[in-house]
């Protein structure tokens, strides 16, 4: 039995470069929407996580911020209403590259429309309004969906009356443009993903993905945690047996361990299209400037928050966005979290994310 | 006509880890040595340039290092003598794992022992030696040249007065370590590679250096120097054609132009080698502690150069190394540099590097 809920839409859904017909959104909630539906937290995943935010009756493993949610905790359950949907594109239950194509019954693969962080958030939408939901209390999102409840803000007025973006940005900047766009070319020059048509057996591009991932792992925690928690030390868990250049640090068996648990649970084409549509997205593209951009999200307040080890998306471009947001919405709470590891903190550093949350809510 | 100079030598070349038979040296030239043979300055390259730090009259072409090194220049060679060795392991000119095994007339590759900083640092000796120069004026590197350069005075106490070590650092850390570590799965997975045995006349492991030299290149240069000199810019000289992920961003047309140069000039499994050297050197091996280590340098003065936007080696390992090196030299200075331009600073921003050198010499 599974939490996983699902909703398919009539029809054809026009995204911003192209269109998909009846596409499906999957989806997890978690608390009881009040009678006057206005209790209602909608929460947007990174790139990779599924909807299992958190834990539930019918889904007792843990989810990916089970810290966060729940009874008491600091988006307390016993108030809000709180969703989190399947990002559009992912293969955890939404419609994306991975599923069926139902005009052609082929998997979309490559013939999935170019994905944007906007039609993201255009998609979770219907969701709400299948609820009966029509403006959200909060809109949370972390890294990839910090910037897609940002665009949701944008592509839909009013409907959000609160915003927390972690980590995010209103933009990827060319470094991090650089490091997404080198994990996918690592997909691609796998022999094995076969310009999209891998197997989907398990003999896809497993390799690639490997490696992505490790690039990704890279990206995510910062030099100062590493240090601290690796140091020069050896590994122990991985020989070198018949391979002159296997593991010799501790910090390489952790990457491979890591690496390891990911592939196979994500599907190589989706994982290009979401990682492209990180670095298409410009909120700014929604007025000419980022100021601009923001003259009508219709929001009362919004915290933004940054991580000074995070070189992903520096704490710069948080303050950046920030100051934006604070020509046009009346309170806007900026917080630069001094946490060690880098990205990732927001998963990691419950400690000092905990109170930063709680005291929004 | 090449100004390559080599000299070969007689028997076997004990290394830390195994050994080699009759290996080549390649070095360049610059200057003149004088009576006394003190005025000479011994250069260590980082990992991939070849021994032409400068142009000459037999090769007129730029070398890697031209604005630093000639007349009237900053190392300037009316009064020095200046020698850059192209690295044992290397392929250009010295022995390396793309060179024959003379024991088996067959191309060492996966056979040519593990190999160290302190092999490449002991092999230059050699060159000294057939120049009849018993102690140099200054030993100078960059990247890993610089941990090059300190192994040198390491192995070889006294036979170095002075040190120059710009963006290195006296071991790896564990980020450095898994950019690195990375990089070579990426060249080991790529099908060509071969488990070494590649096709060496064209149809190597080229996608796999490819990618391998992007990771380089993000990691040696700064996200803030991007940013101001990409920002969102589109690419025009790549098209999408038939390629759904192809180059949309100016910062991808320009890592896929510098890979493309670098492909085919550098063997494969000689960069495998030369990095893994980078990540097993620690400078504390030669003592137990990095102070310790630095006991009998036999240095009358260092200079220790860090750049606060390096995040391969970060400025805060070269002021680590300073102050160990104080403990035992009688001159160390060290400089912090606000260059943006990361760990490739040397080589672009000169006029800062310029003056900093010319002061020492």
């Amino acid at each position: 039995m599974t939490a996983v809920q699902t909703i398919t839409l009539a029809g054809e859904f026009v995204m911003k470069r192209g269109s998909i017909t009846s596409p499906t959104l999957a989806y997890e909630s978690w608390g009881r929407l009040n009678d006057n539906a206005d209790n209602a937290v909608l929460l947007f995943t990174g790139l990779s996580p599924s909807a299992h935010a958190c834990s539930s009756k019918s889904d007792p493993s843990a989810g990916w911020w089970e810290d966060m949610i729940g009874s008491g905790k600091p988006i307390d359950t016993n108030r809000y209403f709180v969703i989190c949907v399947n990002s559009l594109g992912s293969c955890f239950g939404s419609t994306g590259p991975a599923s069926i194509n139902p005009d052609s019954n082929e998997l979309y693969r490559l013939n999935f429309p170019v994905l944007t962080v906007e039609d993201i958030a255009d998609a979770a939408a219907f969701v709400l309004d299948d609820l009966g939901i029509e403006t959200v209390h909060t809109v949370v999102g972390s890294s990839m969906g910090g910037m897609t409840a940002l665009a949701f803000t944008q592509q839909l007025p009013g409907r959000a009356r609160r915003l927390v973006s972690i980590s995010a940005a209103a933009r990827s900047l060319p470094f991090s443009i650089a490091l997404r766009s080198l994990q996918r070319e690592i997909i691609r020059s796998d022999p094995l993903w076969r310009n999209g048509q891998y197997d989907t057996s398990g003999n896809g591009p497993v390799s690639g993905m490997r490696l992505a991932r490790k690039l990704g792992m890279i990206s995510y925690r910062s030099a100062a945690e590493w240090a601290e928690r690796f140091g020069r030390e050896r590994a122990t868990d991985f020989t070198h047996a018949d391979n002159p250049f296997g593991i010799d640090f501790e910090v390489e068996s952790y990457l491979e361990s890591h690496a390891n648990r990911f592939i196979g649970s994500f599907d190589a084409n989706c994982y290009l299209y979401l990682s492209r549509a990180m670095d298409l997205y410009d909120a700014a593209d929604h007025g000419g400037s980022l100021e601009a951009s923001f003259a009508k999200l219709g929001l009362d307040a919004a915290l933004i928050i940054g991580v000074e080890t995070d070189f992903l998306f520096p704490v710069s471009q948080q303050e950046e966005l920030a100051l934006a947001l604070d020509q046009h919405v009346p309170e806007v709470i900026f917080k630069r979290m001094p946490s060690l590891q880098g990205h990732d903190s927001f998963l990691v550093d419950m400690d000092r994310f905990r109170p930063a949350i709680a005291a929004f809510f």
